[in-house]
């Protein structure tokens, strides 16, 4: 309260900088960042708990910014408040090797807790954010160490209101009562095909009720700064709920076209710039202006933040004395890395062991290793009993009101939301003291595309259990049969897509994905019992791919992954036996991993000289960079008993075999075979 | 109302048809279908208008189980009521090449109008048939001719509830005030974790009254026949709101595990058979059983809606005759053929035509064809004027007491709600009248990947106008600049993935594209502007792909798509001064449907004996299939100007002359190069 002329000279530098940075990048939305300046200046300067020099302190308030076309706004308000953002990273807004790209992207500029753009993603990720926040004061707060009380909060416009995995994560928020979480819905009646009234008419404002949301209206949000104040300290006041405040605003506040969508995704013009400039009272002929008492006031907020951290600091320390085990917990957490020794419960097998099915193989692992590490937080889309994501005795992640769970659970259950489970997973990695793993069908991973390329994107470290990986599934049919889905994660960059083909494959999986910090995975897992394989080991997997099965004067060498590495094992008997053919075996659990090993190791795996055939039971594509031939899915699968479905489509010893004595005899009169791992040239990376 | 014992029977005997069927496969859900069998005793026997002897008859209603899992209630029914589903089809349940496989398909089995499984999608997918139903009434309907007045019912469960596609879908319904589509939400507070209670609280009634639907609430859907029918014929009655009924129901009613997680997806033990038998009066020792006089009931109730079909095409008749033309259209949509002569509207263009984007170049496909086509029906998830897809002068769909469109509107306003998008085009696709196309950018058709792939698995006719294809979008930077989504899509069985490089080839996309009745498409469009070809026409760009530019005794064939095509063609020049080699270039606008043409032709694009070069911006995942050598990107984009952005990664002639020149290098002591083409043996298809 007590704003003065002060808070809106800041409220106008900040969006005449969104407005010069678009105007100079010739691109950009201005719009929403004038908008939002009031409620953006608000918050930042009054709201906000943060250190601007230290944008990693983990009890600092998160704030997401979901329509993250309006990053001008963030970026001129990361500038103003001291973070490592120049005025020269905003007049370099949009080209090519800066800091401030198009949208936000967390990986590459200080103070961004997210990455940003695609509709509803943010706010998803701050519904991750709540929950990390949640788990963390239910793990670390104790009588007198209040270590984690931050919010988050989140701005959204229209467009990720309407996403679905906006819907699905506002739905489980308001489930598991994030009191932390307020968001803050841009309610300018403006959209990209013009007025919302087109599209979107629904009563937001009561379908969040209906999740369990704590709402609030502030009516003038273009000027009604006491307003705003005064509705995000009442969310902040309401505990049990998360809270929305719905504030109606006016897009491109100040320019001629204000209120319509000609100020939403172009730069104003450069006579509209120069009226709304006088309007604001600024020099017209002047860009890129920050006057210094705005700097100073952005400092003075800045200043109580860096306090705030030192003082937290130091009950840090105090808790250090008499906490110590969850000190150091906590200290390890926050370094990314895993605690010493975690990896030796990974589990190992031999061949005289059982046939086990991989997704059992990996509830196993979860099993073996939750204790060793725990900031793992599990969970699943509503498959818990056939993702087998869920080790004996987890305790829930829920509102203790509930009787289901608690704060301090370690498995939450997301309902069938497998959209918002890929963003929420994104917003726990942020976090920085928790790494989430979830289950659903692999086919499923698809629905949360948008969230998965977002983990690869931002760098973080997310895991897929993904289970019924391939036709394998079965009865359930080609409406849940993957043929599609390895070749696009494959093809994502910094996503690893692993296939394990038994226990020491599905250990190795997990030791990868674990220790990479900044990288996604998706572990694609067998509903089927798998053999376990002679000769591998979590090291040998470890690489990607390896040799499986050796042969003198080999005549052709079989590729494979997961279910299929077993029956190519059953193969070269056959081959042998019927065709007196030499095979080799190779399997591949990861290409991403293999791609990154030495080309020398990598010809070792796949020499010259031998002809190769992939086997996998779904599309063949991506495999034409590793072997010569393929023999794969490229249509969709059958309904039925898994045994009858690999027989339909000859995934047998016999049907491999035959396409494998074609590929020897296809190849028997070319000299001097190079291996598919040679290649003229290296690609950019 | 007045239902009698007979009644039950049939109820009863439908759920023992189910419990037969999945205890026989030893795989299914038996819980849904004996929960929901009043609900679907009351609709098929009652409520339903339809002729089983024709599942093709255009005004009949429609039934979608959004539940898929919950099929055998659907099988069951459609045996009883007369469709082309035998006993042994029944018996055949989730077994290899059975017309009743583990989830409904609608291209396999007589009287399933929808493809249904993956959660969420049939509901979407409801909500596109009944906006296909007010667009046909508002198009075909006159004075004394209401040709169209179906209903669409939607079950869904409480899974579908939770998916972010089916909120998208509803808020959307809600919206255009579809009366006549009515979904009955099985509210059995099951679903696979166990109560919903653990992750699914909201209250659902309130938010679907926030999207504008009528609710209905029947409280004892177990037994409450009288209610269930009361509530449906209330929302009828409700003609300016779609209806959601909320039915309260047992999961697995009569099962020792009624009510429990139990008796959702796996059958039931033999001893709960017996008693479950034996409490419905039915003989315990005898299995598959439907007796005579349910059959009757049935045969009664079909040979009703066969009268009303009668009666209809007598109508279609008179109508013939006083509104001849509207007649002859409404017959060539629905033999699934376009109108004679259409394709030539379809602009060609030589290359001193001016440079344009191909967003443009779509959009003029769209603006000449749109009159010849009326069945076509185009929309944009909110990016009309960045995608281009409406026509000038279209008329919007739209209720008409907004004020902003009617119901004989062809341009739907979808909102950012891709998902949504993709699956309600699938249900204007399967209803028969209209041909959907929409757009977004390329990188958020992934968000709708779910409803994509059921495009391709249930064959229908979609087209997705994917603009902003590539980096070349520059300055939105990498969170927009799609890297896998065409890998994606290529490797999706049945779908056309279309990158056309210039006004011909865009042409021949949307040819080949509104032709295939059976196959979804995906034209990925530039943003940036595109020269014409010398050599493109409609007729050599159907074919896939085509030599855009041979030359003698070539050194290299560059092989490339859309906005990269003319590159090469630069290269060409630069490849003969600076490195005197002979290039030839390829254009290759769709793998798919090149992959479809004659080996003898595919072998002449890419012959044997010469190195190929692919070139495209985006993952060289898949073009090991038609290359030796590829040229791509294999990590993410950056944000910039497009040209800055097409430098920084060497996307010049320049930089494709350098890998050329390697790649020629590489090949140089190769005998006998052979073409990719060349394959050991044929893929299963
Ligand atoms: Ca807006
Ligand atoms: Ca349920």
């Amino acid at each position: 309260m007590g704003y003065t002329d002060l808070d809106w000279l800041a409220i106008n530098a900040i969006r005449l900088l969104a407005v010069d940075a678009t105007f100079a990048a010739n691109s950009g939305h201005p719009g929403a960042p004038m908008g939002m300046a009031p409620v953006a200046h608000v918050l930042f300067n009054r709201i906000l708990k943060y250190n601007p020099k230290n944008s990693k302190w983990v009890n600092r308030d998160r704030f997401v910014l979901s329509n993250g076309h309006a990053c001008m706004l963030q970026y001129a308000l990361l500038h103003v408040a001291g973070y490592k953002i120049s005025m020269d990273d905003i007049k370099a807004f949009r080209t090519v090797d800066s800091i401030t790209p198009g949208h936000p992207e967390a990986h590459d500029t200080d103070g961004i807790e997210v990455t940003t753009g695609p509709l509803g993603q943010g706010f998803a990720n701050a519904v991750g954010l709540a929950i990390a926040n949640h788990h963390a004061a239910g793990v670390f707060n104790k009588p007198g160490f209040e270590l984690f009380n931050n919010y988050t909060y989140c701005f959204l416009g229209d467009g990720c209101m309407m996403e679905g995995v906006a819907s699905e994560a506002a739905s489980l928020a308001g489930h598991l009562q994030l009191g932390s979480l307020i968001a803050i819905w841009d309610d300018n009646h403006i959209s990209i095909d013009g007025d919302t009234n087109c599209a979107f008419t629904e009563d937001v404002a009561l379908r969040f009720k209906a999740y369990g949301w704590h709402i609030e209206v502030v009516a003038d949000g273009d000027n009604d700064l006491d307003g705003i104040e005064a509705a995000i300290k009442k969310c902040q006041a309401v505990h049990d709920k998360p809270s929305l405040i719905k504030l109606r605003t006016t897009i491109g506040f100040g320019s001629k076209l204000q209120g319509t969508g000609g100020v939403h995704g172009a730069p104003l013009k450069a006579d509209d710039i120069k009226q709304v400039k006088e309007k604001f009272g600024f020099d017209s002929a002047k860009t890129f202006v920050v006057p210094q008492e705005v700097y100073d006031m952005y400092n003075k907020h800045g200043a109580e933040g860096a306090a705030q951290e030192q003082e937290w600091n130091q009950l840090l320390s105090k808790y250090s004395g008499s906490h110590k085990a969850e000190a150091e917990d906590l200290k390890v957490r926050l370094s990314g890395d895993l605690p010493e020794g975690w990896e030796k419960n990974l589990p190992t097998y031999s061949p005289s062991d059982p046939a086990v099915a991989s997704r059992k193989l990996s509830e196993i692992v979860l099993q073996k290793i939750h204790q060793a590490i725990p900031s793992l937080v599990g969970g699943s889309a509503d498959l818990t009993g056939s993702n087998l994501t869920r080790w004996k005795d987890a305790v829930d992640f829920q509102p203790p009101s509930l009787g289901l769970g608690d704060w301090t659970g370690r498995y939450i259950r997301y309902g069938v939301r497998e959209h918002a489970m890929g963003a929420i997973m994104n917003g726990l990695a942020a976090y920085g003291t928790v790494i989430p793993y979830a289950g659903t069908f692999l086919n499923f991973v698809s629905y949360a595309a948008g969230a998965v390329r977002l983990s690869a994107l931002s760098q973080v470290r997310v895991i897929w259990v993904a289970t019924h990986d391939s036709i394998g599934l079965g009865e359930d049919g080609p409406t849940h049969q993957p043929i599609e889905t390895l070749a696009h994660f494959r093809a994502l960059p910094n996503c690893m897509v692993w296939r394990p083909a038994d226990g020491n494959e599905t250990s190795a999986a997990y030791y990868v994905a674990l220790t990479s910090k900044h990288t996604p995975s998706i572990i694609a897992l067998s509903r089927q019992n798998l053999p376990h394989l002679e000769t591998s080991t979590i090291e040998r997997a470890s690489k990607g791919a390896y040799v499986v099965h050796e042969a003198e004067k080999a005549d052709i060498t079989l590729v494979s992954t997961g279910s299929e590495v077993g029956i190519c094992i059953d193969a070269v008997k056959y081959l042998k036996e019927k065709h007196n053919l030499a095979a080799r075996v190779v399997s591949v659990p990861c290409f991403e991993v293999f791609d990154a090993q030495p080309k020398e190791y990598r010809l070792s795996v796949l020499p010259d000289g031998i002809p190769s055939l992939s086997v996998e039971v779904m599309s063949t594509m991506g495999w034409e960079r590793y072997t010569h031939e393929q023999f794969g899915l490229n249509r969709f699968g059958a309904s039925g008993a898994y045994k009858d479905v690999y027989k339909k489509f000859e995934f047998t010893p016999e049907g491999i075999s035959k396409r494998a004595v074609a590929t020897v005899e296809f190849y028997k009169d070319v000299p001097n075979i190079r291996s598919p791992i040679n290649r003229a040239f290296q690609q950019l990376i």
